[in-house]
């Protein structure tokens, strides 16, 4: 199959952690006998630097064409202090908003021989493998008054969302139990908003769909204590995208993995945004030590999700493993007794699985 | 000096926690000559069941006169099929908001008897001693318009201050933060709302009047992660009404003292309403075997906040530490080689301190 994907490395370790996975697509594609292009753009403060704004017309062109999307990391101290506009993360909500990526997909899973580094005990973390699905074109992120009000006396913003984006974030979250273990946690604040009554009724509704999954309310205060204390007891999470925010930065944390974990941000017809969840982390950028194996496993998400490529993502996905298992690890890995080794040539021992 | 005090029992095993802590004042008043006089009234579901309405009039209005509140627990499946307007949790929103009550101080600490029940490590959570100042009459819990509109196609809710309102409560946490480690976290998510960069702007307006404090600004997503990763980094942390609706239900799973935690809700003037963070278990209702150690250290919450007792609070809760420390508990406390107790034992056992 052909595919052209564009690249967005972005800031900080964002251009070497991108730079990996795509090493480890073209191996792929030579493994398969598939024919990947690269194409390579602009966003965040690299884009500010380069082009006076954070997410450039061309890239969102470029985006607009491809099959799939890769970007490394936004954002930096370099670029605090400019006003809101122009900041790097306006660059990742721009191109969210303007493809219509609505979905977002945050898996956590406990790798093995990371799991001691986990803040919570061991018997508590065991066996945690979550999904969470986050609607992320909705919600407070956009929606319209946000403003001062009375010579900034007062404030508002707007959390907004239509029947229509509701139903498909809540399909897709059904979906997703249906091909992982058939059981959904729908998150809200039901006691508070409406929008939350609303995003009930709607799980009420479309569950009629989805017999063989079992759906369960869970208000949002609920689950933030249940993610900590019971983190196995979940399968797939879905909620709106404030609660999405900060439920799944927190799960991210649970199983000692956070520098392992991809996310994916993908549309109905497939087109996805594929980026590691860990930030951009200007103090190491530079010097080949970041961790490249998120965004490799980013990589792994854009082949399973956007190109249908299952068995190519299961083959990368269990190489990540293989070589977590032999112990190789980059400096944030923290591995007892394992070899410490360059973020590329991490990259490296993946391709050679 | 002489104190009147209107309890709200409420629903499960509130009326229960709530004698039991009314006992312990009882006694406090006999050592130190205090004359405290109480008087009960109904809220959330048993407001419901006796009265038609989760927050009837005459309970706002002993409530007004009062010179302390102390709430046990609302809501149970008994009244969740309700409409929203006559659920049980509906009293709990009535009264903060016709009252005022502003600010919710949850603090959160471990107790060394109990700290093997956290889900954290114990390196994780050794030293955590942290307090939530939650804004609790703005945001997006009361801001209008909050409707369907377009027949059911769209809903908003809004997300609403003033910045009369976030000043108070921001002057509050300095406060709080000078007579503890002088280190406050604001948290807001101000790289996507206007009123969390309001917000900002506010602390760095009122920094100035607490030279002594040391303040810094956090993203609600990475304190979600921190208090999980870090707990013992935090002094006190200060945020707007949702976001600490999550972040409080989050860090009071951390040291697994959940059934030890109180919580205060109070106004300007000092007038305040307390209660135990736990719900109101309505499985073991009525059985005497509820934990009454939250609710009893919610009263000495009163006792400091609302009467300026320090001396009173302190002996409370010191009483509350040498229970535990020779091993008295409750069922939920999973002591090992304690002595399991009934609720009423239990607060017996703080009076006899
Ligand atoms: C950078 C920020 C605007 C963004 C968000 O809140 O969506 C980030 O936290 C994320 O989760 O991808
Ligand atoms: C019952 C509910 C409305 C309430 C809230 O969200 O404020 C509760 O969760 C709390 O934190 O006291």
């Amino acid at each position: 199959m052909k595919k052209h994907i564009v690249l967005l490395p972005g800031d900080g370790i964002g251009p070497e952690v991108t730079k990996a996975a795509k090493g480890v697509l073209e191996t792929t594609a030579e493994q398969f006998g598939h024919s990947f292009t690269f194409e390579t753009h602009d966003i965040g403060g690299a884009a500010i630097d380069n082009q006076g704004t954070p997410l450039p017309e061309d890239t969102v062109a470029a985006c607009k064409k491809a099959d799939g999307i890769l970007l490394g990391a936004v954002g930096g101290p370099k670029w605090d202090q400019l006003p809101s506009h122009m900041r790097p993360e306006k660059g990742l909500l721009g191109i969210r908003k303007q493809l219509g990526l609505f979905a977002n997909l945050r898996p956590v899973k406990g790798f093995k021989p990371l799991l001691h580094a986990s803040p919570l005990k061991e018997e508590v973390v065991a066996g945690s493998d979550l999904l969470i699905v986050r609607e992320l074109t909705g919600g407070l992120y956009f929606g319209e008054p946000r403003e001062r009000r009375n010579n900034g006396a007062e404030v508002v913003d707007t959390l907004a969302y239509t029947r229509a984006e509701m139903e498909r974030i809540i399909d897709k979250a059904f979906q997703s139990a249906q091909v992982r273990r058939n059981h959904l946690t729908s998150v809200d604040k039901a006691n508070v908003l409406e929008s939350s009554r609303m995003w009930r009724e709607v799980v009420e509704e479309k569950k009629q769909d989805y017999p063989d999954v079992h759906v369960e309310h869970m208000l949002v205060d609920a689950a933030a204590m249940k993610l900590v204390t019971n983190p196995a007891y979940f399968d797939v999470i879905v909620t709106e995208n404030m609660f999405g925010d900060i439920l799944s930065d927190e799960a991210s944390v649970l199983t000692g993995s956070l520098g392992m974990l991809p996310s994916a941000s993908i549309r109905q017809d497939g087109l996805g945004l594929y980026e590691p969840v860990h930030g951009s982390a200007p103090d190491i950028a530079g010097q080949d030590k970041a961790n490249p194996l998120a965004a490799i496993l980013s990589a792994a998400m854009m082949l399973r999700h956007s190109f249908q490529m299952n068995n190519e993502a299961e083959l990368i996905e269990s190489a990540v493993n293989k070589v977590l298992e032999e112990k190789y690890h980059t400096a944030d890995l923290k591995l007892t007794d394992g070899v410490k080794v360059s973020g590329s040539t991490l990259a490296k021992k993946v391709s050679e699985q």
